[in-house]
């Protein structure tokens, strides 16, 4: 007899990006991580938070970062909370909304992370396929499910849905739609307005990669106060730890910062498009920090194997929809300068 | 219609103990903080590892940290798992081994956040009275439950159960026993080296008390491999942010510092306990960091408020078998000789 549910004995685990152990060594474009660093004022912010303080339990209501995002993007306090990253956020809504046996769903491609945690919770799960055209097929009039995930920048793809798009499909879901804006902050448009006019539409948040914050596990959401009521009763009531606090409110409050940051990366992303399409690969228009790309051979498993033996790691997807390109996160110029020579080079 | 589930609707959230705004100004004996800051080793690690790497992910599986803590209780690697502070572990023990309507139990009183895990999953809660004599009432000869939450020694009450006796009430359930060790750092006696011999023992463990980092969430568990693998699959998978895992390693590997703290508060807690008794209070043998203490008119909040009013502060639960006592952090020597001489006043 075994201790654990069957559904946790059953199902595998989420196997995270690749970290090479000798990640100096490497072109590390495999994981979405931001190539600057984060803004001197978090480095500074956390070393000061850094001493004696940290015997004591930190603030469990995390107000100071709830204020710091509400000014930010226009919320009162009561519609935003604070996550371990916005894994923890997703994993939370599933519990919040769906119970066993319930449906949850989102696109193929996009993150497959969804699938894990309706599984951890003994959801269903119903899964849409996306299109290179941004189709998404089969989606009904009216989707019945307790949730459907949006990843909007899709990962890996790299489309952006519209307010407007996203106000549509919020209106044929029975259930809460989800935007998981993790890659929003390198797109043209996001949906946090819609958070005021559309009651079933939460959007979340990561400081992970436009504010260069991998690291240190920072998620949000925006969502009316009695979703956000419910994400509070089932969140652990010290999720965020004292430096993660203060990492936090220093970076949101160093937009000029974050502001530069977002613009290199978005500049060298459309440079690098131009000039791999040039160079005769198939780019996907990208409003994140990656770009979705096959080579005129449409074998991603040999570009990627062939950049890994010349240290430039990048992601490829074994999938049968995703096995013709690789997905290739954006680093500094001179990074993309040097992987581009390399795809030169490999042909 | 509400997007929610009905537990989550009907629930309340779990209150952590008050951290009052004006910190600096309080004797502040309430949530059994360390009153000794970490190993200065801890925080020069974790000053060195601020800088430009937060802005890559952490090492998923918590490798050094993982090491560290083998060695330290000298069990294999794979017997091992970090989580961001031992709640983490709490939680996903019962996501991995009680679906809904399938029954937990643990004692009242102990640590009341086990009833909002459960509601949370949805799970049913079955409770068994201790008395301060250290009998469980009415535990039967097999529980037929999937989890048995052991708080020792118990929380509010101080009181510790021998390996002896947690192993004669391991084989007596049909799921598994978690021996909640929060406080054990402060105890006689553990039950580490159970788990080796008892296949439905389980070990929690927290870096908040005894190793003064709370602020860093921190905890771990000590369990057999099949258990510690479902707890990964369920976990974050990036449950650990950079900071934290190197606190961690450094932390454990301050065994100097750490008996150096825990011897102090220990004498400081058996010196307190002898002088309360002395002055007419009835106070429990404690193995943890704390007392609980009851006054002679057995009246725990005119205690509470009492010594709020002179700014020091303590813990009341006015749950009718905690009413006539308070629960009080060990603290200084300093801070426990005025809060001796405040308590003499109060009479």
């Amino acid at each position: 007899m075994s201790y654990l549910r069957k559904n946790i004995v059953d199902m595998a685990g989420y196997v995270p990006g690749f970290q090479p152990p000798d990640e100096a060594e490497w072109v590390k474009l495999n994981t979405n991580e931001n190539p600057y660093p984060p803004s001197p004022k978090v480095i500074e912010a956390i070393r000061q938070a850094t001493g004696d303080d940290l015997r004591k339990y930190p603030d469990a209501a995390c107000r100071e970062g709830r204020k710091a995002a509400a000014e930010l993007y226009g919320y009162p306090v009561d519609w935003v909370i604070m996550a371990n990253g916005s894994d923890e956020l997703l994993n939370n809504l599933i519990r919040a909304c769906a119970g066993e046996g319930e449906e949850i769903a989102f696109l193929h491609p996009s993150y497959s992370y969804y699938a894990t945690l309706a599984q951890v919770q003994g959801a269903t799960v119903k899964i849409y396929p996306l299109t290179e055209d941004c189709e998404i097929v089969g989606f009904p009039a009216r989707y019945p499910g307790k949730l459907f995930f949006l990843t909007s920048p899709n990962a890996p793809l790299g489309l952006n849905w519209s307010p407007d798009e996203v106000a549509a499909l919020a209106d044929r879901c029975d259930g809460l739609l989800v935007v998981d804006e993790a890659y929003a902050d390198f797109a043209g448009s996001n949906c946090l307005e819609l958070v005021k006019t559309k009651p079933n539409v939460i959007v979340t948040r990561t400081l992970s990669k436009s504010y260069s914050l991998a690291g240190m596990r920072l998620g949000l959401a925006i969502a009316r106060p009695d979703i956000i009521a419910a994400l509070d009763k089932i969140r652990d009531h010290y999720n965020l730890d004292r430096l993660a606090q203060v990492a936090l409110v220093a970076a949101l409050g160093d937009q000029e910062y974050f502001g530069e940051c977002v613009a290199r990366i978005c500049a060298t992303r459309d440079w690098f498009r131009h000039e791999l399409t040039r160079f005769g690969y198939t780019v996907l228009p990208s409003s994140a920090n990656y770009l979705f790309a096959s080579s005129p051979d449409r074998n991603g498993q040999r570009i990627y194997d062939a950049l890994y033996q010349r240290k430039v790691l990048v992601r490829y997807f074994s999938d049968p929809v995703l096995a013709h390109g690789v997905r290739i996160s954006i680093g500094t110029r001179e990074e993309m300068e040097s992987t581009l020579s390399v795809l030169k080079e490999i042909g």
